[in-house]
């Protein structure tokens, strides 16, 4: 049986071995590296279809544990599935929940079997296993599903991560066993292991032993620094098979997707574009610009003078402002909208520096435009 | 000199005398009658002006009180007026900010000279004149401007009305003679007198005399009953030269647009459409449908069967109601494109009923299928 999605790398980088390739889905073939914007309750905050189509968005994640929760998995089953129930004809890719569940939940208590724990809506106990997330994600039935992972603090002890790394990699081949759709759902193993070179050494072992059509690697992005998130990738990518897609979970910063492609990442994803979006942030090649500090209340330039999307041909900082001042939903939308532009554009830059073998003068002409370079810089 | 905005009437319909008519202003060329969405803060809640294209819009509201203090008629001025602040190219009404002074702000004081009162937002004192009114419209630049009026209670005392509908013509006078751009800035005059049938006479009269390019007529949709609406504007539209629009203003119920249409009237206006989007209540062509209701959870089908509209096309209850439930904002744009589809649409039937000479068969179908013709029919 073909795998439902396949991996094909095109090129390699010459002096960093960043990887191009292309991703055939069900729904589509896009090109690598990749930033999915998120839509966590099968919608991205603030966007419709058509506008994540006029950015060039091709795969987007939503979260299995809140669609789980609500509307709950057999409605959106019952609807035709994710892509008909939010109008999404491209990629979808879920997550397993596990990431919620230990980051939103209460009170929750691990065992081999699965995770107990509180549900953040209303409080009542629920029973998440590896089993039960893949028939959730088989009802959700987006492209690319995940397996449940434990999602342990980077900074928990050796002995622990390595109790855990084991046990997920148990979870995964349950989740395998349990999966329903493997010609047209790609089930994901997700890599654990913390820091630790061994522990990480050892979770790909398993997982590529069990011959996932695709890897994540999770427990990154969680408090630990850049560097400390780099160095894990400096020993982890390279563990993995080259003809399958890498997917580095919740990292979505300019400087991290950029050290993350030069490290052999493919895939990645953030809800950081459009949270930070909320509160009149924005990202630029500029760096941070917060619209609604009062001195933009008269300035009429585009929110990024070298952006060419929607809303910087057609809006001032001064009209944004205004919006989110006076709560009006649709500034928060064209901060949304720059932010994901923003971001897909800059790995369309990745992805083209791939090509002219030259990644690492992009990497340092974007971060001194960016004041990446500079001491103390704020990394979004 | 040319009028900024010149009213044909094309053809009155044979039984009612309803008017298609066509409104050439600054910004494009437009049928009536026609409803106006309104955009408050200079954004019609929720929507992109390209949305408003879509379904057809062709003058928007925005709100000269609110603009006024936030962000400050000079910003707008600053940027080029509000159709450049905003970016829509087709027409712009403000209002006098009259209505809002005497609903939203707080012990107000009303002299010959103008209203004295305490703004909404910070609760400094602010005080607005017949000349401050076009001055601040006149810097906010739209194709339809208003007159400073007084919006008394529709039931306050003959004797309170009488005077308040002198001042007010006092005021149009005032407004008239501050007027500096005329000649690309529409100016209507608004007829009040709330119930009473001499003094609405004695308003348009004094109003008609000074030669407005169009008037309004205020005071209504305030509390008072469809009846007695319809019944002042039996007597009110006729007052009114042939030659000129005639709006009224805060009105966009189903029934009362047409009735409204059938009386003579050229344009309305109201925020209901997506005021009450925003809480997941639909306008269909069979009545209101609270789409967050829990009826819907495993609903498949559009908000409006009968409706051809982006929304219907693309989206179930089940997916706006789950949308609406997790607060995702993209839920309400759903609402609100249909909700402002459907007036338009409703418009759009009108026009149509009056080139047909059957607007009464028209409206006659129409509530008999929204459920208007039922006893406690809800209106909207
Ligand atoms: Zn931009
Ligand atoms: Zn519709």
């Amino acid at each position: 049986m073909e795998p439902a999605v396949k991996y094909t790398l095109i090129k390699k980088e010459k002096h960093t071995g960043a990887r191009l390739g292309k991703l055939e889905t069900p729904h589509g073939t896009f090109e690598t590296p990749m930033f999915m914007p998120v839509g966590t309750e099968a919608s991205v905050k603030n966007m419709a279809p058509e506008d994540l189509e006029k950015i060039g968005a091709s795969i987007i994640l939503a979260n299995t544990y809140h669609l789980w929760l609500r509307p709950g998995e057999d409605i959106v089953k019952e609807a035709g599935g994710l892509h008909k129930f939010m109008n999404w004809d491209k990629g979808i890719l879920t997550d397993s929940g596990g990431f919620q569940v230990f980051s939103l939940a209460n009170t929750r208590d691990i065992t081999e079997a699965g995770v107990h724990f509180k549900n953040h809506l209303n409080g009542r106990r629920e029973f998440l296993s590896p089993e039960k997330a893949i028939k959730i994600e088989n009802y959700l039935g987006p492209d690319i599903m995940m397996s449940l992972d434990e999602c342990p603090p980077f900074f928990e002890s050796y002995d622990y991560i390595k109790k855990s790394v084991a046990r997920t990699s148990r979870w995964a081949e349950r989740g395998l066993e349990a999966h329903r759709n493997p010609d047209w759902q790609a089930l994901f193993g997700i890599v654990q292991g913390a820091g630790f070179e061994d522990l990480r050494k050892q979770s790909a072992a398993d997982l590529t032993s069990m011959d996932f059509p695709g890897y994540s690697i999770g427990g990154l992005s969680v408090g630990e620094s850049k560097e400390e998130m780099n160095h894990v990738l400096d020993f982890t990518a390279p563990l993995l098979p080259e003809n399958k897609p890498r997917y580095l979970m919740g990292v979505g910063s300019t400087d991290a997707l950029i050290d993350g492609a030069i490290r052999g990442i493919d895939m990645f994803d953030c809800v950081l574009p459009t949270r930070i979006a909320r509160n009149g942030t924005c990202m630029t090649t500029k760096g941070r610009l917060v619209v609604k500090n009062a001195k933009y209340a008269r300035d009429f330039r585009p929110i990024d003078e070298d952006c060419d999307c929607y809303v910087c041909r057609n809006y001032s900082r001064a009209y944004i402002r205004h919006l989110i001042n006076a709560n009006e939903l649709f500034g928060t939308h064209l901060t949304s909208y720059h932010n994901l532009y923003y971001l897909l554009n800059l790995m369309k830059g990745v992805r083209q520096a791939i090509r002219d073998d030259n990644l690492l003068e992009f990497r340092e002409n974007v971060f001194e435009e960016y004041g990446l370079n500079e001491a103390n810089a704020r990394n979004f």
